[in-house]
């Protein structure tokens, strides 16, 4: 059976002194807005009023999905494992911004549709060659549901082993909003249509027949709502449950994890409600175009930072993210006090 | 008398270049949103396919406001002063922002009311030691208005002549939020309440104290809204007139300006209204907490990037945007194409 790891409370009297310390920087209280906040957020969670995130990886999880068959992208399957290769090549989106923001890229096969030379650099985490076309059936089974949370939950812990001290999802598989906005609907109760955007780029012929092959796949599977292995494992998809588990690995471990566009919503909100406990270690990297993340994000209680028109993944947001996480510890770590500057404070 | 710089246009089939370059790259047609956008405006504006940012400045212009008499402001005088020493020592937000971000930092002392020593780094241009009360009579002469756009100009020409090739907007000076309000109410049009906000953080009396000082400056003054000069002489600002001046020098030689928020928009708009040929190379970092910024925005039809509810000015806001402009030419300049990656493209 599928255990849950014990979340750790984030520390409120840390979280009270890093406050105390933003109020006494030079700039009126509050005026660094998201930055002082998340700061605060970032203190309490490592316990310390000098936080560190200095070493940070970006975790690209990829998987492949039977649902392609019925169209729904608007690239082929084939994608998924090119895709992968330029990863480990350093040409991605990824690798440009995670080379910029100062971050590692770590690639998983959580169940993609081909297979990697053992030297290739990805870590295989593979549970099968892609999901089930869940128009017609099951993604996957329940015990696959949970080898992938399971797997995802031990590359955080060899991450955070390795001095990981600040985690982004990011993920690729064609086809992957499709399980995504399934998972949307499910958990928010939100009609299909209301959380079914054109993923890569389908046309509007494209994107009604993804809104009925979403409703076909939950009305197929039925999958319980309150209960987030049956619905991963009905209409999710490897790369999701990875990273759920990913996420469910870092909170256990005090770790902060940049959720990156709407497949790691999708994720992150699984992984939520197995256990709420860890929203505290939660950053929401930025506003998808991908309609469906918006409901996800509001039933978690997080705000996204960016707002730029992406709709990319592979963990882009969370590396844009990165740098204004960074800048806000350094501002805690680094500005100058009224005190020590010999700046007048208010009137 | 005031000699407006020529300005020279963007390369629109550079612009066409760098657009199909995007398209040709490993990612969903127009996926990464205003990353795209952003690389594309700066290709225009270097005509260059391949656009460099590397060499960044923030330039921090202060002055002091004779305004602050009628107790518009939370903090004492005294603050403009002693925060350009903390600039000085590299204890400020700018300083810890512009540190992580590889960006120097400038200070310009445009209109102190003190003077700093001959060896301090600032950068003297000093028009006079604070502006006059515009509640009781205009800011500065209109030669002063003119020198203070002149001296910004050069410093704009003196920073390029140093490498510089993107360049932000910061601002320094206790009150300077009530001439910004009252520029934008003239600029705009808009009521003077719909423009005013708490700057560093004034309570509701002070708001309301804030707002009729403005009607009054603006009634005292009547400043001829069709004339730029001389809204900036009757209800500006030294450090926004050397603003102004210092985006007219950037847009002459191409070079595009990263405008931080509610002051340094007050600056650009009064550029904007000088010649909006400048219109092309401004970026808004970020949506200040000040609600008079938004209409000013408008009326140059220029989004901004971040919005983090922040209102502190110094440029803080166009540190952290550097990052995403970085980030936008890296991506257009690193990133593989479906060709050399071996990636198939939409089907």
């Amino acid at each position: 059976m599928f255990q849950l790891p014990a979340i750790p409370l984030p520390d409120a009297s840390i979280a009270e002194k890093a406050r105390q310390r933003q109020n006494m920087l030079t700039k009126p209280t509050g005026s660094l807005g998201r930055l002082e906040e998340l700061s605060v957020q970032l203190a309490a969670a490592q316990h310390s009023i000098r936080p560190d995130v200095s070493r940070k990886v970006v975790v690209v999880m990829a998987g492949d999905h039977g649902v392609t068959r019925e169209g729904v992208s608007a690239y082929p399957s084939d994608v998924t494992p090119q895709m992968v290769h330029n990863f480990l090549q350093g040409g991605a989106a990824i690798n440009v911004l995670s080379r910029l923001a100062g971050a590692r890229v770590c690639v998983v096969d959580m169940g993609v549709a081909a297979d990697f030379p053992a030297n290739s650099g990805v870590i295989d985490c593979k549970i099968a060659r892609g999901t089930g076309n869940i128009a017609a059936g099951p993604a996957m089974s329940r015990l696959e549901a949970e080898q992938s949370i399971k797997r995802g939950m031990e590359v955080a812990f060899q991450e955070i082993g390795r001095g990981a001290n600040l985690i982004a999802t990011g993920d690729m598989g064609i086809g992957n909003t499709t399980p995504s906005s399934a998972i949307a609907a499910v958990l928010t109760g939100l009609p299909v249509a209301q959380v079914t955007g054109r993923g890569t780029g389908v046309d509007d012929a494209g994107l009604a027949a993804k809104i009925s092959i979403i409703e076909k796949a939950i009305q197929v599977n039925k999958p319980d709502k309150n209960d987030p292995i049956d619905v991963l494992a009905k209409v999710g998809g490897f790369e999701i449950g990875g990273l759920a588990g990913l996420v469910l690995g870092a909170a256990s471990r005090g770790v902060t994890v940049v959720v990156d566009g709407f497949i790691s919503t999708a994720a992150a909100l699984l992984a939520y409600e197995l256990t709420p406990k860890i929203q505290p270690y939660l950053i929401a990297a930025h506003k998808s175009v991908e309609i469906g993340q918006r409901a996800m994000l509001e039933k978690m209680g997080i705000e996204p930072l960016l707002d730029l028109g992406m709709r990319l993944g592979e963990g882009t947001g969370s590396a844009l993210a990165f740098h204004l996480i960074e800048a806000s510890v350094r501002i805690l770590n680094d500005m100058a006090t009224f005190e020590s500057a010999g700046v007048s404070d208010k009137e």
